[in-house]
């Protein structure tokens, strides 16, 4: 499984029940958290979302909007006796921020708290089974925005073949890293015969808060899904425009440019009450658009 | 009307729908908010309360669940053009955390932000309409309770007699602070003959997070109403003391020993999922007891 759920789908000032910026990605092993605003362990709590399988959060930058409810969520944390080791990824001065905190409330933590400090676009995190990357947006003030790319051993094993040949289990990892097999009589078996190409990896990208903005193309492209802002109905480009901020049809044409499978929306303005017009603007540059609704999870295709 | 309405009546971790500690404390001319969790943005508009109104904010202490929804609440007037000064009255170094949130996300405020800082017990404000002291509570970090003291004329225009008498309007600011009024012929007429003693003002104590502690009493005797803190039922007294927080019995004996009017209790562990116990354990020390339920008002007796 490789999932997104939405926490939170509103700008800046929660209005008409809808909650700040706040996403997990839930992948077979573990659960990340994308942007964490006030209100988030909440909304954790409300759509049942296992806190205990969230390794990282990864905060796109330090509007409050986006982060306010990330020294709560430690708190509860630390109060809940959590046990797994916790790393905040995010610009600076988030460290600093958070640190003085708990330094004042003299709050003990129960498990590792670390963080990775973005300091540039690139490669963040290398882990076993997911890599993460950022890229920077443009935005009012230092923005991040997150790929994900999900890391599958690049062979699976044709386990009849294995069998057939009396492969030893010690040898099935060099198997699925590509290896060929020589067995005790000096025979090559190569590895193409025990083996099958797996499919590529799911590729998730979080474009962050953004003005529409061509130079990230480079980083989403053929991304399965992407999560991309509309803050404004198109007829608003020019105050998007102005407030580091994109439209609907801004966000479609980054989704066709890009040549990503599908598209979801959020970051709706407080000016809006209903959503179906976001939807339907969108959808008449970008077909498969998706409202991020909170509380629903969303399967990358 | 003197009014205290509950935005939150739980303890640290948010839960059964409960939310962390927030008072709104309405008078004739103004509001107080005291504390301020996490989501009290969010319970301003779920209750409706008129955030213009606020003039002051007072945090006890700085733990998270009495001040974490403090910036979202800033940010928020930021976004939503707030004009109307405010004062942030809390404990070092409260003023730096936020101030340090506003400057890294770039936030402009329109309206002007100032901070008393708390150092000691002692008078606070000494504004027209209220009078506000503080003192030391017994909790694990530095913690204050707040008095509220409602300051009204000591003297009230017995208008009949003062038009009978023919004073000029000049004069009445004179006769409600008790002098006599004489005439042009030198006759002096008794302030008592103009005036009617004004009743006494109401007294609000909110007791914040602590141990059953005697050394309060002193602030808090007579209060017209007490708001008190009853993280646990009475058999649990040995983890409250451990904790640094009261009990059900203690709490009504604190208003017992105070010769208060009322009390109100709060602060509820999140292990205790209904309240009636509260209630019940309480109401056996001290009768006039109600629990502080959220979104709802209780008027000063």
């Amino acid at each position: 499984m490789f999932a997104v759920t939405i926490l939170g789908n509103n700008s800046a000032v929660p209005a008409f029940d809808r909650h700040p910026t706040s996403q997990v990605l839930t992948m077979p092993a573990r659960s990340f958290l994308i942007d964490c605003g006030e209100g988030t362990q909440i909304q954790l709590i409300n759509y049942k979302v296992r806190r205990s399988r969230i390794s990282h959060i990864f905060i796109s930058h330090l509007h409050g909007d986006h982060y306010f409810g990330l020294i709560g969520l430690i708190n509860s944390f630390a109060l809940l006796g959590r046990q797994q080791d916790l790393t905040i990824v995010a610009p600076e001065p988030l460290q600093q921020i958070i640190e003085m905190q708990l330094r004042v409330a003299d709050t003990k933590l129960c498990f590792n708290l670390s963080f990775v400090t973005i300091k540039e676009s690139g490669l963040l995190l290398n882990l076993d089974d997911v890599e993460v990357s950022c890229f920077r947006t443009d935005h009012r003030i230092k923005c991040y925005g997150f790929v994900f790319k999900e890391v599958r051993n690049p062979r699976r094993l044709n386990i009849e073949k294995v069998k057939e040949q009396h492969i030893p289990v010690t040898f099935y990892n060099s198997l699925q890293s590509g290896k060929d097999y020589t067995d005790e009589n000096g025979n090559v078996i190569k590895n193409d015969v025990l083996t099958i190409a797996a499919p590529k990896g799911k590729v998730y990208a979080f474009c962050a808060d953004t003005r529409y903005d061509e130079r990230i193309l480079t980083h989403i492209k053929d991304a399965d899904m992407i999560y991309h802002e509309t803050t404004y109905h198109d007829s608003l480009a020019d105050i998007a425009t102005a407030r580091f901020h994109s439209t609907t049809r801004q966000a479609g044409k980054i989704a066709q440019l890009a040549g990503v499978k599908k598209l979801l929306i959020g970051h709706f303005s407080s000016k809006y009450d209903t959503l179906q017009e976001f939807e339907t603007e969108t959808r008449e540059v970008f077909a498969n658009t998706d409202l991020a609704l909170e509380g629903v999870s969303y399967l990358l295709p």
